[in-house]
């Protein structure tokens, strides 16, 4: 028998077949509504718009489903440009993954705390615990005059998030180059196809489980191609493997032929990015361990770039 | 070759040898203090002590973990049952997965909610929306007088979660018939050892993956012969398949020797269970769709029988 551990082969799906073997999230047709009177309520503003993905999608390993394989994101990434994009007047489709960081309400979760750890009795009134109003006020002033341009649609389920993709591509594709795709969610890369998956539970009486996963399509083609062709799109790479990280990330754009590879190391990513471009050398950006110690966020670095970017890219279409 | 799916085969390690190929967690030493000291503080008072243990384990796929296969739980069963045990007047260590819900402050989170959203601005000062003032009044007025009898540790991976599962069951286990164990926690039943493991981010550029995980030891085994043989020991069941229920229940307690399997299916759990021990036909627990609708947990119903069944062992041993 070989020792546990993984094995690869070959075989990859078409992505237009993907859809007709899967069944559509129970929010896709609100989500629809939602974007179309989100853009549509904007519409005279004409303010740039990004979608921001965050999060890591799961993949069921049974129909009835006890197990799933999950990609490692709490969302801090898409949380925090989330926020650096408002904060430069963009337009925000967040579409995330459930119980991941939001903007803004990310300080106060995922730390052990919960809404009741803020709050203190004070002569009969609850009131927000002195030690954390400073910052509280400070986030909520900025949540609330925000709040109008930022719509948050959630996902759990790689399909989910690929039907969820296709349908908001397709609404924010007529807006060409004034839109961004900034897709920041750790998307699965292996997945059980529904007509494969155990029923029931998996049983654990009978020794080693061998699980046999497909390859998920990439998606970024038919984005690229076909769902929004004119728009300016941003995708990540992330790696363990320093050598793999610069190869990958060309690699992929000359694949899709779409803008931007933001390419981040697991272990370093919290304050060093490579923007990478077909043309040009990669730009790296980082900040300083006193300025992450600081609280300071590189997303700011990561979406001033981009935004710069997005407006040269907006001017030569103009 | 095979469909994508799953496939099984015999292999399963011993309990023991788990330790010594396993690393243990960055919070253990420290959770062996706090537990110390929790215990000691509270010596003279005689309460009854459950461990409660909640959430999903994870198993790394690889060592620079990017991806993990995860267990469905998000820890309703385990934080509503710890609120029920502080009511009743026991003392509570709550061994849960970081991120999953906590008692009292379960009812804030994992809604696509935040701290801000229950907050406003008026006149310039944080105060709580009155819309969610009474239920929040209430519920710190209830987590502030319990809290001194609540310890809280985290939890994330299945090595984790057992390394402090032993350390936490020598600590009480001279408590004997006095501590309970209600152990809701969602264990991983495969996993794939560290020496299998890929070192780095497993590449998807070839095709399909095939994992080989190996079964996970049964944990309760030792957990009911040698770390606390004297105390009263609750484990869950839950499955996809009524008729797999009962049998699986009672074949756990024969095997390991423990006190009550509380079994329950993945679709009725929030208002059906079954108390299934040894010697006696299965007590069905079930509250109306009424009642779950207006708000009530099982869990009430659940600890209830389980303090009263407690307080009996205990007696017997007096």
């Amino acid at each position: 028998m070989e020792p546990a551990g993984v094995a690869l082969e070959r075989k990859i799906i078409d992505p237009d077949t993907y859809f007709d073997h899967n069944r559509p999230p129970a929010n896709l047709q609100r989500t629809h509504d939602q974007v179309a009177s989100f853009l549509e309520k904007h519409k005279a503003s004409s303010r740039p718009i990004v979608l921001v993905t965050s999060g890591g999608t799961t993949v069921p390993l049974e129909n009835n489903t006890v197990r799933f394989v999950d990609n490692f994101s709490a969302g801090t990434r898409g949380s925090a440009s989330a926020e650096q994009f408002l904060s430069l007047g963009y337009l925000v489709i967040f579409l995330y993954r459930e119980n991941s960081l939001q903007p803004f309400n990310r300080h106060y979760t995922h730390n052990q705390k919960g809404l009741l750890d803020y709050l203190q009795l004070d002569n009969g009134n609850v009131t927000v615990d002195p030690a954390y109003m400073e910052q509280v006020k400070s986030d909520l002033l900025k949540y609330l005059s925000s709040k109008d341009r930022l719509l948050q649609v959630t996902f759990t389920t790689l399909s989910d998030y690929l039907f969820l993709l296709r349908e908001i591509s397709r609404l924010v594709a007529p807006l060409g180059s004034q839109a961004m795709f900034y897709l920041a969610a750790a998307v699965s890369d292996f997945f059980i196809p529904s007509h494969s998956m155990a029923e029931h539970k998996i049983q654990s009486g009978s020794g080693d489980l061998t699980l046999r996963m497909n390859q998920v399509p990439k998606f970024l083609r038919p984005l690229v191609k076909n769902w929004a062709p004119l728009c300016f799109i941003v995708s990540f790479k992330l790696e363990t493997d320093v050598k793999l990280l610069e190869p990958k990330a060309k690699h992929a754009l000359e694949k899709y032929g779409h803008q931007i590879v933001v390419a981040n190391l697991l272990n370093t990513r919290k304050w060093q990015v490579w923007l990478v471009t077909r043309d040009q050398d990669p730009c790296v950006l980082q900040i300083s361990k006193e300025d992450l110690d600081a609280g300071r966020d590189i997303e700011q670095d990561i979406v001033a770039e981009l935004a710069r970017r997005h407006k040269e890219f907006m001017s030569r279409d103009a």
